[in-house]
Parts: C-alpha cells; structure tokens; sequence
C-alpha cells in the first residue's frame, strides 16, 4: 500500500488534533535564534523524533556571517509611574523585543516611547519585532495601552543575557536506500506565534514521525533551525554534501485556514516544482502557484546563486499577506487542526509522488501490447473506457525512457496516483522495466 | 494551376453528392475486422483506386498480437415463444455483437439477457458491440423492444463461422517524385455506421482518386483497414519502410454537420499538425485543435513510442462525444453530402500545402530588391500595399533558407495560398532558388 | 548622475517646446529622396550637431538598387480656365506630387483629372503622393476643391528639374569608450509632413545633442536619410561595419498624441526589444508591442535576412493608422510638444539602460551576505522591506554572471532604475564585480 493511500486509513480529524496539540505545548516557550528556548522546543521534538542537537559557538564564521551571542531571558517589564508592571515579559513573550539588551533603568514616558512598538491599524494586537544584529532594547505593546500610559517616571528592566554561548539547531535524518536526499527545513527561532513557526514544527516533525522506520528510496533530512543565521550555519557546515539534496521545502504558516501558496524554487521547473504543483492541482483546497523571490524564509539561503538548490517554499497563506502576521493574533485558535492534518496530508501526497516518480521503459514499444488477453482491457468493445485503461495507454505510449510518471501525469491530466497504479500493473505483467538513469 | 485552385472550381454539392452516394453503396454490408463484408468493401473501393488487396493468414504474429480467425456470417435472430424473428440480422446487421460465435440454442428469457445490449438513455436506438478476442456471442436491440419481451422460450441462431481464414486489408500506393510519404489511413471494420467508418472511406477514396495520376512531389499511401489489429498488422510488415512516411492522417467521423476537430500527432509540433491547423484556421468552419492522448483511432499505433510518426486524425465530431456515436442512429442521415465535401476539401488544402511547403533563399538578401522595376510592386508612392505585396515581401524577408513558406504563412498570419502564390512569382523572378535540403 | 535622472531635472515643458520649435524651422522646406530641401534640412540639424554630410552621385549602385536621379523644383501650379493658379506649389508644397518630371502643357479637365489625387473620405485634406522611381507628374488637392472644377482648358506647369546629380544623407557619430554601436536612424525625405518626419528628425536631434560630449559607453551613430534608398544606400557603403551595431531603432512618427507603439526586430527577442518593452513599462502612457512585419520603415532594410540587424521601430500612432497619415493634416498642430518630449525622454531612458545593463557576479554566492552589518538592510526585524532592500537582494540572487541587470528587472518586475542603483551600491560595497563578457 502506498505512503499516502495508508495516510488517508487514518481520520484527518484526529491528525488534526495531535498536530494541534504539539503546537500548544510548544506555544509558550520564549523561542529566539539561540537560547534555552529553541533548546527547549528541540528537546520536545526529540520526544517524537530521532534528533541530533548541534550546538556552534558564539563567533564562529558561517561565510559572510558571525555566529551571534547567545540570549537569554529570565524577566522583563516596565513598571508604571505607581510601580505596577503594565508590561511583562511573564504574560506574553511578545511583550519583549526579541533579543533584547540587558538594561535597568528609569525614564520618562518620552524617554521610553522611542523604545515602543505598537500596530495602530489593529490597536488590540501586540506585535513582534527582533533586534538580533544590532544591539537595543525595546518593548512591544498593543496601541490601546499604549494610549492609556500618562506622563510620569516609567523603570524598566530586562533581565537578559547577551553572551558567548552557543547557536542550536536540531537535525533529523532518516536514511534511505539512496543517499540521494529530501531536505524539510523550518525555522524554530519565534517565541509564542503559531501559525508562524508552530505550523512548521508540527507538521515536520509529524512527517518525520510518519515516515521514520519506513523503507524509503531517499533519504530525509530534516531541520529544525533558527531563521536565516541557522540556515547559513547548516549549509556552511554541510557545503560539501549539499549536492545530494535532491528536493527541498521549506515549511511555514501551514496551520491557518486559507489555501496553499507555493513559492517555486529559484530554478523555477524543478522536480519539486512541478510535484508541488501537481499535488496541489489533484486536491481540495484552492492554491496558488508563486514565482521564486529572494525575500522570504530559508530558500533565500538554499536558493542563493552559490548553491541554487532546488528547495521551494510550502504555505497556506504568504507572509506578510494576513493581518495576524507577527503579531499577538497570531495563536493557537488562528491555528486550525484540520488545516494543520490537511497540510500533513499534501506533504504525505508529496512524497509519495516523490519516490514513486520514476522513468520507465515499455517492453513492446512497437503498437500497443495486447491488453486484453492480460486482463487489463475491457472485453466488450464499442464502448468507451474508464480512467484506469485510459491511465495505462498514457503509460504504455509515453514509457519511452524520456518521461518521467510526473510527465506523464501532466501530460494525461490525471493524477499521479492513477498514473502510479498503472505503471505498477504494467511492471508486474512485466510489460513495462525502470529505465537506467 | 494549384491543386486547390482546381478543385475549387467543380461545385461542392456535386461533390458532396458523389461523397454520399459512395458511402450509401457500402451502407449495407456487414464489415468486421475480417471476413467478406471487408473483401466486398475493399471491392468496391477498388472500382474507383487503384488498389492492392493483401491477405494475412490466420495466427500470423504480428508484434504483440495475432492475427485471429476470419469470422463470417449467413444469418442471425432471435425468435420469440411464439417462434416469430423478433431480432433479425437480416434486417439491421448491427443487431448481432460483432464476431459473435456460433450458437443455436434455446433458452430462458432471464438467461438470454445476459447477452442482450441495449441503450437505455436513447431508447429506440440499437447499439453497437464487439467481442473481437473473446468468444461470445450477443444481440444488439432498441431498449424500447427489451421492455416489450415476455417470458417464455427463447430461440437463438448465430449462423456464423470463426475459422482460420485471414484478415484482408487494401492498400493503394500513388507514387510521386520521392519515395517520401503521406500516409492516409482510415479503418473499415464497422458494419453499418456511417459517420465512423464511411465518411473516412468515401472521403480518403475521392482524395485518392482526385490525385491519382498527378505530378506530385510526395508519394501518396492509402490504407482502408480493420481497427487496430489492421493497423498493427501493416505496421509489422511494413517496419522497416515507416521512416519515409513525412506525414500522416487519420480520417473518420468527417461526415457530420459539426465543427472540424484534429487530434495532433504525439509529437505535437509535426509538420503535419502546423499544417491541419494552419488549413483550419483559414476556412470557413468552426474548428477546434486537440491533444495528442493514447486513446481513438489508429494513430494510437502510429504513434506508439517505437514508431511515434508525424500522425494527426482528422475528425468532425469526436468519437465518443456524439450521441449517435456506435449507434444504429449512425446512419446515412446523420451524414451530410456538404460536409463530406467540406472535409474533402480541407484534404486537398492540405495536399496543396505540404506539397508546396518548401524552403527559399532570397537571392538579395541584404536590403530589399527593387521590386517597383519588375513590376512587382504598386507605382504610385503614399498609399498602402495589399495582400498581395505584402505576402512578397514576407516571403522576401523570411526566405532565409531557414523558413519554409508554412513558417512564413504562420508569423505573417497570411494564408498559404498567398504565400505561396507570392513564392511563385519571386520565384520565376528569379529573386528566389529553393532552398538546399 | 545617471542619464535619465539628470535629464528629468528639466522641465518636460521646455523640452517640448524646443522640440517642436525645431520642427516648425524645418516644416516648409519641400524635401524629398535627393534635392536642395534635403540639403537644407541637414544644414539645420548641423547646427546643432556634429553632422557629416554624404553625397552619392546618380547612378551609383547600392544593391539591387541604383541612386535616382536628383530632383529639384522651383514651382508648380495648375491655372484655370480663368488663367489663375488655383493648384500652387509655392503656397503648400503637398500640392505636387513628389518627384514629379518637369511639364509645361495645357489639356482639358479630363485628360487633367487622370494626375489629380485627392481624398474623398476626408475631403478638405490634400493627399501626399510620391512617383520616385516612374517618371510622371502629377498634384494633390482637396476633394472639395477638385468638386468645384469646371470644364474648360487648364494650364500646367511643373518647372521642375530631374538630373543627374547626388543622394545627400547626414550622419552625426559620436564615439564612446567601446566602439560596437547604438544606431538612430530616422528618414528626413517628406515635405511638409509634421508627425511622419520632422517628430523623429526633431527627437534624433535632440537625443544627439543630449548624448555629444557625454563619456558613454557605447558609440551612437545617427542617419538622417531618405527613406529606403537611404537605408540602402547607407548600408551598401558601410556592408562591412554593421556588425558593429549592438542595438538600434527608427524613431518616427513619435510627436503626436497617441500612446507608444514599439515594433519589434525581426529577431522579436533582441536586447533592444526587451529594453524598449521595459522602459515602456516603467512609464506613464499606454504602449503596445508589434511583432516584427517587413512593411513599414527603414527597419525592412536594417531587418533584411542578410542583415537581421537588432533594429526595431518606435513610433506613437503608427503609420496608415491615424487618419491625418500623409495628408496636410499632419501639420504642426497635430504634433503636440510634450509629446515629443516624452518621447525623447523615453529615448533617454532606453539610453540609460543599454549603458548600464550588464552582468556582475555576486562575490558572497553562497547565502546571502550581511546586508546589516553594511549599513543595507532595516535594523529592526519582523517588518517588511521596501523595494530599495528588494532590488539589492534581487540583483545579489541573480548575479551569478548569466543574468544582466535588464533580466532581474524583467524577472523582479522592478524598474531598471532600482535595480540599477542596487547595483551601484552593492558595487561599491564590494559585493559584486563585473562579470567577464
């Protein structure tokens, strides 16, 4: 039975809920691009998966790049003019510039104001920011509060630390029968956002679940690593044997209710283009297809024109494009299970598609074979067929060593998976061999 | 004067008369993939071409295939309890499933079922069966005439013979000056159908016969043979020769009142698939260009990936998507004399454009040449030019050696014929020389 | 200071009004292919430009063609029954047709008629009419005038001159840094004609006159020719240097109120189509690309086969599509002076983007380099960028030494300008060097 035919045995409601439920226990931790809590969410991980944690010390040249200062954080607030703390850190992480400076002072609200993040188009939501490369402070906050905060002496602490220390990441590989590699990357460097960072998470590590154990053609890389600085770390790290990577995702904001985005690799036609696109097309939800672009998640790095991998970018909706984007909305009830259990399944879909997708050659490439005394035709003529003939005539004409089953697809108009059980019919009524690569 | 040209001046209603009165000739006869009824056809279809009839025994291989038993029939019915023919072969030859094998026998109504046929949708109408490689044997009848019978006991008669014997095919041949071809084929195993089956006889006939004993450039070969196994069985005697077929076609269902359809070659860019849809686009009729797919006509052999020849098949009406498609409804009403002319004709546009389409090499390529002093060009400056100048100066300007005249027709959206009247006269200006091959 | 930025520190208005008042100098003088009013028009243009000034005497071969014969007029008119000039040269010099031989005769109003062309569809309108290379008279006059005839003697007199003598041609080179070469051609051989003529010689001028003195990356060649047989003639004496030019395009018919029309090169893909659909983009009128035909202007000789020079046409109303095309109509009302500007300032862009489109190699290619610590990104992350961080991570992406500048532009849909000034500053952070040609 086929990766994805097992998947759909079991309830989407119920993969919905597990993945749901990762996401929440992950929630609360203070995620940033080093620190105890992407240590934290690595070791949950490590719960589920097989994962090897790689730490990197501060300073250590990744190209163009430094490794940074570790942060971390044990309390931050400003306290009001009567000495209540009308920020905290305690209640939402968000409240806290991420990697924020150590700082202890007292000030007007002028003083602080130019330390204030708010969103004035949504004045209830409390946005992120970060500051990892230049070294601040600053507090986010919604704008209505903002609104409140009269004149007077505001004391504000963060008590963090910005020291050497070290960049973690965590990497699970599931060998294969190739060495031939699919790498599923995600970064897991945002504090409490869901569909930003959680989506990911869950669904990767649910993916690596489902497949771990299993006997596959590739071999499975997968990453979990801060953005862009974890990114650059891993390949720097690992130039020498990126040439194996056959296909890659990048997997974010896959958790909320709109419809799949995929950006494309920078090479545009690549063969996890086109598998992408082909999934897409064969299930339920609406999707769109993007142009690469150098702004984004990780592909920015594996696509960058040194390595130019094939590596596009899997999303329900774009970043940037939902108001809850970076901001406080952007929760576990933003987050929907069946989004989440849906978003699983196209990545199941994909990889089935992926080690099925092979080059075959028809045995009796002169006319068509004699189906039906291989009871594989119908038997009274004159009527018309169904898709499963019309499937093995697409695979019997085009088997020529040239077209791959996904072109074949594409060229039917029938999905992959229609096409798959043909070839295999055809390849056990030995009429059909795996062409020499 | 060109081959269009020519034609263009007999009216299309005598010919559209000539085209029906043929096919009403071979209306009656019971035709099968072998046996008589195909030997009286290809008779007939000899009256007026040349023709080579070829006669394949029993059991010769052929690729995957065999060739089967030659299946014959005196008389066929079904009587009633009360012992009358209520479904009579004499009366409508499509009532008995093609090939169906000998029996004689008596039997429940409840048992006959099981080999009774009918089209509950379009009650009153009979539809037509095959049961080619599996021995059966069954009735064809109106659902209309199912409903009235009664129980009782029922007396069946296929007076038929499946012996050794062989499968009978023709084959005319009009040489031209190159032992290049164009293969026209068309299939002639369906009994009384008239739209699929005949429409492409009478017309693949009268283009035989229109270019018989011409100057041509091109060698012409018609094949009038059985579905599929004709196909395949010609294919494997004739293997080592395909390499000279340039371009071929595909004839049937080009009878009806519909649009053109044209079903390209599995290459999809054939000379011969330009040029169906240059000629279409430049007539009167609604047309409508299709993907190549593995499923119709012959072409599915043709183009099979070991040969995968420049083969289209040019239709009206798509098999399969009319509803009187494999119907007694099928008949010579369905059949109209002004669209066999119409299609004959866009057969000949056809034969005129491949046989003109060559490669030019301006003899001045470097600006233009003076055509105002060969009178080649209108006196009086200030004005526009017509179409007739402007086609000399495409043909000029694209005569590069690299362009033939259909690519020239295609970027200037001039018609051929235009281009090619252009062409001529540059030509015997001397202005042009034909092109090294 | 780029090149499109320096020029828009002027008014538009301004320009426009030089443009035009340059054309309303040039307007009465009657050219035509060779001639004094010829001269005169190129002795005007010398004024403002460098200008070689060319003389082929008649008779000379240029390809399939030969230099005509000189023609030149002192006056022509038509004298009623009544003895009076009713039909004058000296008053509009459309009133004779173009190349007329001289003739001095007196013949009734019928045998008159048979060399009268006037206009029925726009009857206050006189035609313009030429007969270069077939010895006739003839004069143009208004419909309603020609209505009002009557029978009765007339007089005729065209006292002009048809002699051996020169083609006389101008060209204005001015040299850069590389000698391969953008080449303006426009054709200066209409009388008083405004938008088909004096727009192009007037923006040529001016574009000129803008580039002299200017350190340019490429040559500029400018001709100021008659139309066809100064294309030929031209290149018949310069076959061997042609090669040298990279990029080039016929300016005419570029002054009036319409939207821009760009007809591509013969090549359809040419450096300088794709820059002119680019810079006609990332302005403010509508624009339409035409695909390349044979018929039209002086792109049919650089466009001949033997030549396929990456010429193309710009115009705004195209020629024989606005109904004041070769009529008195065309006059210098019709030709609006902020028209003209904006086409030269569309000239000047495409300038700017031929001297700077080129290809670099990003120096960090693997992953993204540090924008930050440059002082070239935002500091404050979690918002988006805006199209100047946009352009610099594009140009770094796609510099891998195969993409020009104009190709991220077209793939970024960003405007060349963006782009280029990325570049220039990611240039002068060392993060690119110029690719190798």
């Amino acid at each position: 039975m086929g990766l994805l035919e097992e998947f759909d045995q079991t309830a989407l409601a119920a993969a919905g809920k597990e993945l749901h439920g990762f996401a929440t226990e992950l929630f609360p931790i203070c995620r940033s691009i080093t620190g105890d809590g992407l240590r934290r969410t690595l070791a949950l991980i490590r719960e589920r998966i097989p994962l090897e944690t790689i730490e990197v010390p501060t300073g250590t040249g990744v190209f163009d790049w430094t490794v940074p200062k570790e942060w971390n954080v044990r309390d931050a607030y400003i306290k009001g003019p009567d000495g209540k703390r009308i920020v905290d850190f305690q209640q939402c992480n968000l409240h806290l510039v991420n990697y924020s400076a150590p700082v202890h002072a007292s000030m007007t609200l002028n003083e602080l104001k130019s330390h204030l993040f708010t969103l004035p188009d949504t004045p209830e939501w409390i946005p992120y920011r970060t500051s990892y490369y230049q070294e601040n402070w600053g507090f986010c906050l919604s704008h209505n509060q903002l609104l409140t905060l009269e004149d007077g002496d505001y004391s504000v602490s963060v008590d963090s630390t910005l020291e050497d220390g070290h960049l973690t990441y965590g990497e699970c590989y599931l060998p294969g029968r190739s060495t031939d590699e699919i790498l599923i990357s995600c970064h897991a460097c945002h504090p409490s956002l869901a569909n930003d960072n959680l989506s990911g998470l869950s669904v990767a590590t649910h993916l690596a679940q489902y497949l771990a154990g299993r006997d596959l053609r590739y071999s499975y890389r997968f990453l979990f690593i801060p953005g862009t600085i974890g990114a650059i770390t891993w390949l720097s790290r690992n130039r020498a044997n990126v040439g194996r990577i056959r296909h890659g995702l990048v997997l974010t904001c896959i958790g909320d209710p709109g419809g799949f985005h995929y950006k494309k690799s920078r090479r545009g036609d690549a063969e996890i283009d086109r598998a992408v696109a082909h999934v897409l097309r064969h299930q339920d939800e609406p999707f769109e297809m993007l142009e690469f672009s150098p702004y984004g998640y990780d592909e920015r790095q594996y696509c960058s024109p040194g390595f130019n991998l094939p590596v596009g970018c899997l999303m329900r909706s774009v970043w940037g494009s939902f108001p809850q984007y970076h901001t406080s909305a952007d929760n576990l009830d933003f987050m929907q299970p069946l989004s989440l259990a849906r978003s699983l399944r196209v990545c199941v879909a994909l990889v089935d598609l992926l080690e099925n997708n092979r080059r075959y050659c028809n045995q009796n490439p002169y006319c068509e074979p004699q189906l039906g005394r291989r009871d594989l035709y119908r038997s009274t003529g004159g009527e018309g067929i169904g898709q499963e003939i019309s499937a093995r005539l697409w695979v019997l004409n085009l088997s020529d060593g040239q077209h791959s089953l996904l072109d074949i697809a594409e060229r039917s108009r029938l999905p992959f998976r229609a096409i798959r059980v043909a070839a295999d019919l055809l390849f056990q009524n030995g009429l059909l061999v795996v062409a020499p690569s």
